[in-house]
This record gives C-alpha cells, structure tokens and sequence, in this order.
C-alpha cells in the first residue's frame, strides 16, 4: 500500500507566526501524499475577548456554547485555516482546506451528556467514510482539516484536533500505509522531562508498560501515549510525537521523536 | 455539453435565516451539476462592530484594510460558509466549502493602485484553472464558493462574489453548458421598477441597447446587465437574473427571473 503522512499540527506553533512558516515550507517538501490537521490555538481565545464571549468552564473543561461554536467556527474554519492554505499554496502545495461538514469528511455526533453538558463538542463516529479525501489524495490535493465537524442535521461541532488526527489516520489505514506524526513543543517521549534530548525513540506496548510500572513518564504525555496506541490498534502502521521543528525528519527514515510501533 | 449551474446568493438572503434555509432547501434540488457563490451580508458588519474594527471608506468604497481581511476571511471563509455547507449537507447535498485560495480555484492579484488603494481586494486573473472544480463537480461534490482569493504568494485578498461567480461560469464554459443565475430580492429586470410583476422575460444585446434610449432601467440593475452581457459575450450560454425564491423556476425551464441571450 502506498504510504500517508497524516500530521497534526497544535496551537503553540500556530500562534507563533514564523514557527508556523517554517513548519508549512517543511510541510510542502514532505514527499507523497499527506494530510495537516490544525488546531487552534490563543488566536480564538483573543478574538472571543474582543467580542466580549465569556468563556464557560466546567470542571476545568470549556463548554461549546452558542457563541463558542460562533467563534471556533471563524476562526477555525476561517481565519487559521484559510491563511494555513494560502501559505501552503504559496509553498507549491496545493492545499484545500475542510471542516468535517466539508465533504462530510468528518461526520460526528454531539456527546451525550453524561453529567455535563459539553455543549456543542462533537464525537466522531466510527463508520467514517473516506471517499472524499481518497479523491483528493488521489488528485494531488492535499487536505487541511479544522477541528470542526458536524452532525448531518446542519449543526456545526467542536471537535479536538488530536481526535480528528487519529480518526482520519484509522478510517485511511485501509486504503494506505498511514504514519500519523503529532507534533508538539517537545522532541517526543522524554526519558528525563528536564533534558529534551532524553528522547525514548521507539515505545512498544510492552515497553510503555515498563516505563508506567517505572513511573517515568510526566503525566501529560499519558493522554498522547493512549491515543497513540489506540489508532496502532486500529490500523495506523506507526505513530509518531515529535517537536514541529523536526517534521522533515520525522516523516522520513532517520525519525528524531518517538515512534510508537 | 453537460448543463451546469452556477448560481450567486447574496447578503439579503444570507442576513435572513428563515429565507436563507429555504433558499438552500430549493438549491439541493437543483438537478445536476451546481456551484453556488456566496456573498458577505452585514454579519461582517455587526462582527466588525463589536471588534472595534472601523470601517474605511474611499469614494464610498470600503477599503479592505489588514482587520477588515482578517474580517472578510473569518466570517466569510469561517462563519457563513460552513454554516452553508452544513445546512447543504443536512439537506442531501454533498458540499464542499471553499475560499478561491483551496485548491488555487480562484487565483487573483492585489487590484493594482490606481488614484485609490483599495487594499486586500483582488482581480481574479484571467488565466484560472478549473481541473479542481470539474474535479469536484464530477465526482458529484457541490462547491459552495466563499468570496475570498489569494494571489498565490500566502495573500488572501478580498473579492466581490458577482465576480467570482461571473469568473467561474466563463472558465466552465468550455467543459460545460453554464447557466449563471443571480439570486436578488426582485423578481427579474423591471420593465416598471415599481411593479416587482413587470418582470423583462428575455433581454438580448438589442433589447438591452432599446431600453438604454428609452431610459427605463432604474440606475441599480446596470452593472448587473453589463456583468451579465460580459459572461455571455466570453461563452457563457445563459445568464439570469431573479428572485431567490424563484430558485427552482430559473434553473428549469419556464423562468421567471430575466433571461439574458
């Protein structure tokens, strides 16, 4: 099967202008066929400021209400995702960019309230069909996903980047040999948090069960590492963290972050 | 050739929920291949207004100064177009939202300073391609075009969405029979503009130079006709003017919008 690059790309990098150019140019010379999937970063929370949209916590987790989604909508689906795309194309990547309702790449449901109410959070639904982003992959276009999908019923949803990431790279593992490379402030999975260089370069399951039994690994890694082994579970040949800067790297055979295998 | 629909709505439907969820229900059941162009409508205004960005006129004319495009690109890019797209998706009609800068389907260059600089807004050149759209359009996707271009160096430029529409019928014609339909909020060309029943059925190049010596046509309607007459003389096969809940009436066969021939 022939190989795709799904890469996740997260605030910190997007609200750094000449971080996220120099990401793109790396981007554009990544060989082959490949995907971005952007989050969103502080550019929504300061647009929210200025429009006077409260944000609304609950048990430390922000609620998509009305306005919210308003909101995630522009700036999402708009502002980052349209100026990702203009540089993309300015690179020789001739890049499209979708939410979920594009296409209907990315259908989902809103999350059932189980205590809380989320508001309008959206959870992707198994049966993902991929014919849409085959088309395009198979056509040279390069897709760049916002973290928006929606539930068939005209209603928009918020949906996490990470999440988008891994969902597309399973539903595509039929169809390809898919590397989903997640690129974060750090160079992957460090042995030592204070020594960025300490990175663990490949992390099996037995080795991950080492490292939790060890208690070496900081807490904040440990959603990633999860999400990481769930999509091997689901098809996707590797998955790979990894610091922004390195994507050249990590998208080729002498990879610097930590590979999940 | 295969019949194609190109079909422009504008800000008085899109500012109007209930007129614009009707309006998209009656283009889902437009037979066949379709584009639909959207224009801005005062959300951008009211958006505007609450992000403190003041409007700039020159001559009357807004400029598109570096907060107005970040704007433009928000609402019209974000908000409105999939808001559209997810309204189309709920009603069985695949859509696929884009800016003129996703797949380079609608290259421009910064409008060159003449006397005024009109700032972030673009001509789209004459040279567009179209293997993106008749990609999408063969593969039974429906392109609901935002009114934003770029100019192929990372610029997204601001662009009116009658020429976008115009632009992209005349680059289609050559695959396609193209019938551009534009949607405003009389019935058609008015032989007396206070009897929205005096609809003009069919205006040809004659008829057109007639009506100019009589002086019937109410100042408003003339660069629509000229835009009109333009489209056809540069091979699009029929241009219309009508009311956008004459929708399915003007994409069939007995109009009742203006027929330009």
């Amino acid at each position: 099967m022939e190989q795709l690059f799904v890469v996740k790309i997260g605030g910190n990098v997007i609200d750094a202008g000449d971080a996220l150019k120099a990401f793109l140019h790396d981007f554009a010379q990544v060989p082959g066929k490949k995907i971005l999937v952007h989050g969103g970063g502080k550019i929504a929370t300061a647009f929210g400021e200025r429009l006077g949209i409260e944000p609304n916590y609950i048990n430390g987790r922000r609620i998509t209400d009305d306005a919210t989604l308003e909101l995630v909508t522009m700036v999402y689906g708009g502002l980052i995702n349209k100026k990702i795309v203009a540089a993309l194309q300015s690179e020789g990547c001739n890049a499209i960019g979708l939410s979920g309702a594009d296409g209907n790449v990315v259908p989902a449901a809103k999350r059932p309230v189980e205590g809380t109410d989320f508001g309008w959070v959206g959870d992707i639904k198994e049966s993902m069909g991929t014919s849409t982003l085959e088309l395009l992959l198979d056509n040279d276009l390069i897709p760049v996903l916002a973290p928006l999908t929606h539930d068939g019923t005209g209603q928009l949803l918020n949906t996490n980047a990470d999440t988008i990431a891994s969902a597309v790279a399973v539903a595509l593992s039929k169809q390809y040999t898919v590397r989903l490379v997640y690129c974060f402030e750090k160079k992957g999975v460090l042995e030592n948090v204070a020594d960025n260089d300490s990175v663990i370069s490949l992390i099996t399951k037995e080795k991950y069960e080492s490292l939790l039994q060890e208690n070496k690994l900081f807490e904040g890694i440990l959603p990633k590492i999860d999400n990481a082994f769930a999509a091997i579970g689901k098809g996707v040949s590797e998955v790979l963290i990894g610091d922004a800067k390195d994507l050249l790297q990590n998208t080729g055979s002498t990879v610097k972050g930590t590979l999940f295998k």
